[in-house]
């Protein structure tokens, strides 16, 4: 006789599309139910369009009735709300304060490293005026959804993407909103999007210590916070400013990584101190927390980003990165129970 | 016998402690009279403090007693708002959508050029979250004022600035506000300011296309903006949505310019592309403005910056910058009719 594993082991290769995760990772799974070799499958609905709905249940009912003993199969969905389906281990801010001090490529390399460890990654991008994460994964895919909410968009190599800039007709149009209108994309964002299952979903976030970093910190159950900064002591006065801001708010800074720490020379692979020399102690010493790595700037990684490649940078960096967070945040962060 | 004129030539000593200017360049002096050997002169007290009154009125009584004919000099003070007293010919926004790309980079250097030229300058930091203006000056001193509102802070050769770096105890401690109070920040430092007579005030933004630079681009007369991005295509995405915005407001761009265009080896003085090949035509094209030039990344720069020092920078770039935007904006700036 088949069981309630056989049954859910099949639906593993019913993969959602959009997120092209399957329905458990997606936690869209309610109950299943198996009786007189009559399967019984109820899904949650959560952000799934019609079409999407029939898809479901049409590549549900075709898996399962590939199982031996199964004759009949019926597949019914409940309505809910993305939150109420989403389980999200940690949430991990990605900040600095300063402009152009790499927070994207940060929020991005990180991703990179925790999906490279087997881990469930998303990122949000919270940064509304100037989305920069789909560009650099080469996504210009517009999310699907239904009434409760939208899905994210799947990276090349699974990381799951949200970013106004995919909701917008032309990735060049302007977002021209002030604070509220901000604070209630980046919420919706976090509560209408249906993240699923994820070890981490990390919040790019815009410059600044204003309406987006603000509404972040005090509306999501951030873990930590990532607080990135380079070399110039222009830009580190202002990173202190970010550092403050989370000391004030008691959020725990999880590690602090340099950007643009040296110029990688094509040609010889010397290192150039082109912005002064490190400030990596100095920023730990201020924040109170662990250096999680140095970057440097890198011709080849500037034109993976522009290309929308940056899954295919490999580099030691990244790995290193990915273990010495995933270290420091064991010791520091604030962990969310999950909620099952 | 002494006349008006004499009078007003010899209060040209009379600096304003704090912008270091005359009372002609604050446009304080309401009235010179002179009758019968008796000089009376009327000042308007926007901004002054009480000792500042005092140490001005000194320093008008003793100038104008050194003239012959004169026996007796009165000096009256008239309350008025910065506002009603200021007399900027052009307000000029530094803008880009994306941060770090070098907006108060180019702010101070366009205020260097153009000071050079013997124009009167001021810098309005409208980066309320991530001021960088007094740190690239060197400029820590703490504004004076009275009731009607505060003085900028004269640099080292003449340029007034006004920043809330130099309204906080520490330049470290960081501006947690949402949107509403940096909008009124911003708004105060072009109201209630005295700024006197002035060529130029450049407003350097903050990134992004939301409350600051709504603020600012509804709220103040601005004649024109300049943009600012770098060869990465990743930042010209994010500033093509910057001249969007201006282009939907119907703010003029008077020009762009390309920041970190190229890598100036300090050694041999090679060029080396490090965020990829120009996007200085497009970008032009994009905004359907002229390109007023092209800065490099030049470590020599950078360390200027971080020790105050910005005013040293002595390159014909900066020269070449400062007359192609005065070309620029003669033919294509909203040229504010001065109000005497």
């Amino acid at each position: 006789m088949v069981d309630e594993a056989q049954i859910r082991e099949s639906l593993e290769g019913v993969l959602v599309p959009g997120p092209m995760r399957s329905l458990a990772q997606m936690n869209l799974i309610r109950a299943v139910e198996v009786s007189d070799q009559k399967a019984k499958v109820s899904l949650f609905s959560a952000a799934l369009g019609e079409s999407t709905r029939e898809w479901v249940r049409d590549k549900v009912e075709q898996a399962v009735r590939e199982l031996p003993d199964v004759k009949e199969v019926e597949t019914d969905f409940v309505a809910t709300k993305p939150a109420e389906v989403n389980q999200v281990k940690h949430v991990v801010a990605v900040m600095s304060g300063k402009g152009g001090v790499g927070k994207s490529l940060v929020s991005c390399l990180l991703g990179l490293a925790l999906a490279r460890q087997g881990l469930e990654v998303g990122i949000l991008d919270a940064d509304i005026t100037g989305p920069s994460i789909p560009r650099m994964f080469g996504i210009n895919v517009r999310p699907m959804g239904g009434e409760g909410g939208i899905m994210p968009v799947s990276s090349k190599t699974g990381i799951e993407v949200m970013s106004i800039n995919l909701l917008l007709p032309n990735e060049d149009d302007a977002v021209i909103w002030r604070g509220p209108l901000i604070g209630r994309a980046i919420t919706q964002f976090w509560e209408e999007v249906l993240w699923g299952r994820l070890d981490y979903l990390i919040v790019d976030l815009p410059p600044g210590t204003a309406d987006a970093p603000l509404t972040v910190l005090q509306s999501l159950p951030v873990s930590g916070v990532v607080i990135v900064f380079s070399p110039q002591e222009l830009a580190a006065m202002v990173v202190r400013k970010a550092v403050q801001m989370c000391q004030k708010m008691s959020i725990p800074i999880i590690g602090v990584i340099e950007n643009m720490s040296y110029l990688l020379l094509p040609e010889d692979g010397r290192r150039l101190e082109i912005f002064g020399s490190s400030k990596a102690q100095e920023m730990a010493m201020a924040s109170g927390a662990p250096l999680l790595g140095q970057l440097p700037i890198e011709p080849e990684l500037a034109r993976l980003c522009d290309a929308g490649d940056i899954e295919r940078y490999d580099s030691p960096l990244v790995t290193d990165f990915g273990r010495s967070f995933v270290e420091a945040i064991a010791t520091r962060g604030k962990q969310k129970q999950p909620t099952t």
